[in-house]
């Protein structure tokens, strides 16, 4: 048995600094396995008190009469790492630090941590700053978070683990009132060991778990992350997750227009989308979604039906649904038609959607027959029933009768209960329904059973075996040596070439043929039309002339007569695309944006995350692609001709298989602009930047 | 006294078509009349009922033994006009019809509607299809609301108007369970005579009421609306208003792009900001806001000072109201320096924000002391109190320490509390401690805060005279036609001549000077490039072998040879931008938008409401140009040189001034592009379409 098995279902639990007033924090562990029933065999240390209650109290580990399976290591930070050091010493399989005063208070703080981790030897450590664990599913509390003054909680199949020991505690008792089961609550919080990925790697493997809910800070570990939330995946047990830290603005500096582009939240969006994790976007969705997918229900498309008793929440919860994209249809023939047979009510309204069925939310039977109506309907894909002030008086009976109904279909059948009424929440909620205060809550569920039923995003690419990438240069590459980096690694460039002065300019230019662009050439100055040093649609008899007066030009504005120019075939006319790489501690992106001003202005981009030495599927980069908001001007937009999108997907996967083959070497890099051609004629990289280390 | 206060406060009342038995809908009034103590006068009306406990009931309205001040008629559509009638003849003041079956179910119940309302004659009516009313400021309760089996309710200054019936029962249960006292509340529903604007109007007057929360469907009647809005403005009573429909596109067809990016819902976001309502953006909203406003506090910045004692919470309300656009700046030196001299504990993080006292939480004077430091400390215009799971055993204490420190300081301080902790949120929200279990409501409660303390449009345009609007073409006019209408106004034009051939066309580009444009001039053929209708930049020599190949193309295409053309000075380069109005049941707009595809692809517009008969004011017009998300483009984004802003705002104010004098004959407008030239050179409309009634 492992040690995360051990900290969940210890045989024994050794207290280390319990004191014996309940009332502290450090009397609280051992109050509350004792208050919910554990089993197995509590060892308080605390050489100042005899016993706790009828517990014998030890005076160090040392004199423990077992090796405990678990310590809990009520110390504060200055001496926490001698308990820790002496249960490693006694064989113990991991140990639970809640003392706060490490890492997150500063440079003392981050001391002490590291002392912990030392004195832990092979122990393993949960914490520190944590508050703990509960095991729901066999009722063993390893925690002081003041929610286990409750009696008794809901069990079920949602799995918690949490960064933060006090939302935990939050967690707990939000969804305990929402009748929503959990099945194991955990607060990594410092994760000096013990992190995020390694308890979603236990729960995929956990029978009692079948949904997984995370509060997430930051992701430590994004590659162990991936496995286990694939693993998860694999599992079949969808894993939710909420992070914060969404409005910091990741304000990293960074020389070319990705950098300050990509927030690290859209990294965290990205990522989270193709390891298969449904973000919940407020923290009320946290629980929202898990209580919607612990029904084991999927949605298989987007048309609801809502059924209701009172018109004005009915019109809410449509109204909020549509805004997340689903739809309310009216009913189908036959459908109205049994509807109208079930004989309702004088002025029950239908054949429309909501569907108002007045007085029958009064009469069971009626209800019941509506609901099985609309869950046999073709036209519907789920089904929000509205519970009104008239279910008040019978939370029970209501969840009642839609229960009865659910073995019928296995279609998703939720609840919006209009007036404040906590026990039908709880009622429905407990009884298959998930319920929610909010019609905000019913989106998320819903969208939460969609994205759980589908995921498009396939794995990255290939991988290709590595090629020869010696020889590359280092430090920051000028224009030309940023492009053959991108066309070694397949894409399509501007044909160019380098020149010193006006006379080796124009037999360039004539050489390219047609009209050319000039450039100055810098590694320095990569704002080149700032100050200057860009020149477009020359005829080549006018690029001797253009050449002097930029070499001025750039002299004046920017202190330096550049050295060395480039001569370029003039591009276009195409759509301008911008296509770079970010990376952050999360890893390394892909980031598509429109070029010119829509790009920032817009903020019209989409972003891919690269698992480690994979470049992005065809599939990745072509999703990318349509998800610009400009997608409409690739595609033929207003009789425009259509772009060539095979080469931009081209274009995007090799720039990906660069990024990945390269890993750290390159430090970044961006084409700006790529021009999108006319089907058929391609893509070039018109100008770009690259460092490598 | 009017009929609105009668409804409020009846001496007596009767009740219709009343049931004995208080379990169905036509038992509830009586019986809740009773329950909640009304003193005045209830006179039960039911030819088959002797007595309703110990109340006479009557045969008819006739046989009553005195004139009710209010009638509530609890008979069905069939026969509820009947009542309405008797009520009227006994000059009755107001009646409230609570049957449903009536406009919301199609073209029988509009029928009966329009009969209920010629029953009425003088006597007005409340309905039908409502719930009825509410007065707790005075225990008075006129409705058949489930809620109102509560046995009490939070009385307090916010008035309620809901046109739901249903949502009115949900707002009355959800306020009391929060601690949030109600002054009136009021369902309209079908608003046959009495509608929002009236009770607006009239809580607008009422003493009890500070804050006034509106649940809309539809404005039937946008004038008085809009004068109700402004009266409650001048009384310093902020109006709140949740209004669904937010999903229904609106999709009207229509000539212009302006039909088509206006949505309706954009209509009623304008109109609102501009009668001073505030918008509430979820259903909770409707709740957050006005507990927030009800404190009579206002917020005066964006800086706020997050006060926990564990961690996670304070990262979770942080995190939001970053997202929402406050800040929480870290504690200036002397107050940073304050919060140590209380010394908090060994781990307290003081020198942060969230300001995390950790074990002060728990004791009191720490707390006051820390809520004092904050709300003196010049670097926060307000603060938010986290209660954590140790505020569960004792809610009022953890009121309490916050309420003695509210006098002190006018800053607002609101709660965010953690835990599932229903007693907690209510004893501070009563203690007049806004208290939210979401974070999202807390940063509700502050745009609120900030929203009521801050207008900054002011009235519209001075509403010139109206000059001589004779003389006028009417139908859809052609493109020349479209701008001598916008230049009469004075929008400035491009330069321009009709002609009929080459001959002419040369001639009149020689005329004009420089580069020019060739068009077809057709009042039936809107988008003329799709049909090779337009040529640009053309030298004055090109312009005759242009035109007739345009003829030709155009006839291949469009199936007709153009009779006229239109020769144009070139203008530009400039900023291209869309200015159009836009008209539907809510009244006239006008619509500012980014040309090109930016309008469309990424929605880039703003968009004003006209008052009747004015113009928009030079600030109004300003504010819409500065709310473009491509507002840098104008103003000299990355060294372009900054557009003619004044010249724009001008145009802009002329164009609204046209839509105000021609009123209803002014079908549709729009000038597409008008060009922005740099600072000093002006605006030029360069094509437009309008159609005139």
């Amino acid at each position: 048995m492992d040690a995360i098995s051990r900290l969940f279902n210890p045989r024994s639990v050794a207290v280390v600094g319990a004191s014996a007033d309940a009332g502290k924090t450090a009397g609280r562990p051992v109050s509350y396995l004792l208050k919910h029933g554990y089993r197995g065999r509590i060892l308080p240390v605390n050489p100042k008190v005899g016993h706790i209650g009828e517990l014998a109290c030890y005076a160090d580990v040392a004199a423990l009469p077992e090796v405990p399976d678990v310590g809990i290591v009520l110390l504060g930070a200055e001496r926490a790492h001698l308990a820790v050091r002496d249960l490693a010493a006694r064989g113990t399989a991991a140990a639970i630090v809640l003392a706060s005063g490490y890492t997150e208070t500063g440079g003392e703080g981050a001391r002490r941590q590291a002392q912990l981790l030392e004195a832990a030897g092979g122990m393993r450590i949960l914490g520190p700053n944590t508050i703990g664990l509960v095991n729901l599913t066999d009722r063993i509390v390893l925690s002081a978070t003041g929610a286990l003054e409750m009696e008794d909680f809901e069990v079920g199949p949602v799995g918690v683990v949490s960064q933060s020991g006090g939302i935990l505690g939050a967690l707990l008792s939000r969804a305990n009132a929402r009748g929503i089961g959990l099945s194991k609550l955990v607060s990594t919080s410092n994760e000096v060991d013990l992190d995020l990925a390694d308890f979603v790697d236990h729960l995929a493997d956990d029978d009692a778990t079948r949904v997984i809910a995370l509060y997430v800070e930051t992701i430590r570990n994004p590659e162990t992350f991936r496995a286990a939330a694939l693993k998860a995946a694999r599992a079949g047990k969808p894993v939710v997750a909420f992070k914060i830290g969404r409005s910091e603005a990741g304000a990293r500096a960074a020389v070319s227009h990705t950098g300050a582009m990509a927030g690290a939240d859209r990294m965290y969006d990205a990522f989270f989308r193709q390891v298969g994790v449904i973000r919940a976007r407020t923290f009320d969705e946290l629980l929202d979604i898990p209580s919607a997918l612990a029904t084991g229900r999927r949605l298989a498309g987007r048309r609801v039906a809502i059924l209701t008793s009172t018109g004005g929440a009915g019109t809410l919860v449509s109204d909020e649904l549509g805004m997340a994209g689903f739809y309310a249809p009216a009913p189908d023939g036959p459908t109205a038609e049994a509807l109208r047979a079930l004989q309702t009510g004088d002025h029950a309204v239908l054949d429309r959607n909501p569907i108002d069925v007045t007085l029958a939310g009064l009469k069971p039977d009626l209800m019941k027959g509506a609901i099985r109506v609309l869950q046999a309907s073709p036209s519907y894909d789920a089904l929000v029933v509205i519970a009104g002030s008239s279910s008040l008086a019978m939370p029970e009976l209501v969840a009642g009768v839609i229960q009865d109904c659910l073995p019928d279909s296995p279609k998703p059948v939720i609840a919006y209960v209009s007036p404040h009424a906590p026990d039908v929440v709880r009622a429905l909620t407990r009884h298959g329904v998930p319920a929610f205060a909010a019609a905000e809550g019913c989106a998320a569920a819903f969208r939460g059973m969609l994205e759980a039923g589908a995921r498009d995003d396939g794995p990255g690419g290939a991988g290709r075996t590595p090629g020869a990438i010696d020889g590359l240069p280092s430090g920051s590459l000028d224009e030309h040596e940023a492009k053959r980096l991108f066309a070694r690694f397949g894409v399509p460039c501007v044909r160019e070439a380098v020149v010193a002065g006006p006379a080796e300019a124009g037999q360039a230019a004539r050489e390219l043929g047609g009209r050319v662009v000039l450039k100055m050439l810098s590694a320095a100055i990569t704002h080149k039309s700032d100050v200057g040093g860009v020149a477009v649609d020359l005829a080549p008899e006018a690029v001797e002339a253009c050449l002097e007066s930029m070499a001025r030009e750039v002299e004046s504005r920017a202190g330096v007569r550049p050295e060395r120019y480039l001569v370029q075939e003039m591009v276009g006319p195409g759509v301008e695309l911008i296509l770079g790489m970010r990376r952050d501690a999360l890893g390394s992106a892909i980031l598509l944006g429109m070029g010119g001003i829509a790009a920032e202005l817009y903020n019209d981009t989409s972003l891919r995350m690269l698992s480690p030495g994979r470049g992005l599927a065809r599939q990745e980069a072509a999703a990318m692609v349509r998800e610009l908001k400009s997608w409409p001007l690739l595609d033929g937009y207003r009789g425009r001709p259509r772009a060539d999108v095979e080469g931009l997907v081209d274009a995007i996967v090799a720039f990906s298989e660069m990024a990945a083959q390269l890993g750290d070497r390159l430090v970044e890099a961006e084409i700006n602009p790529v021009f999108v051609l006319p089907r058929g004629q391609g893509v070039r990289a018109a100008d770009g930047v690259a460092v490598l280390a």
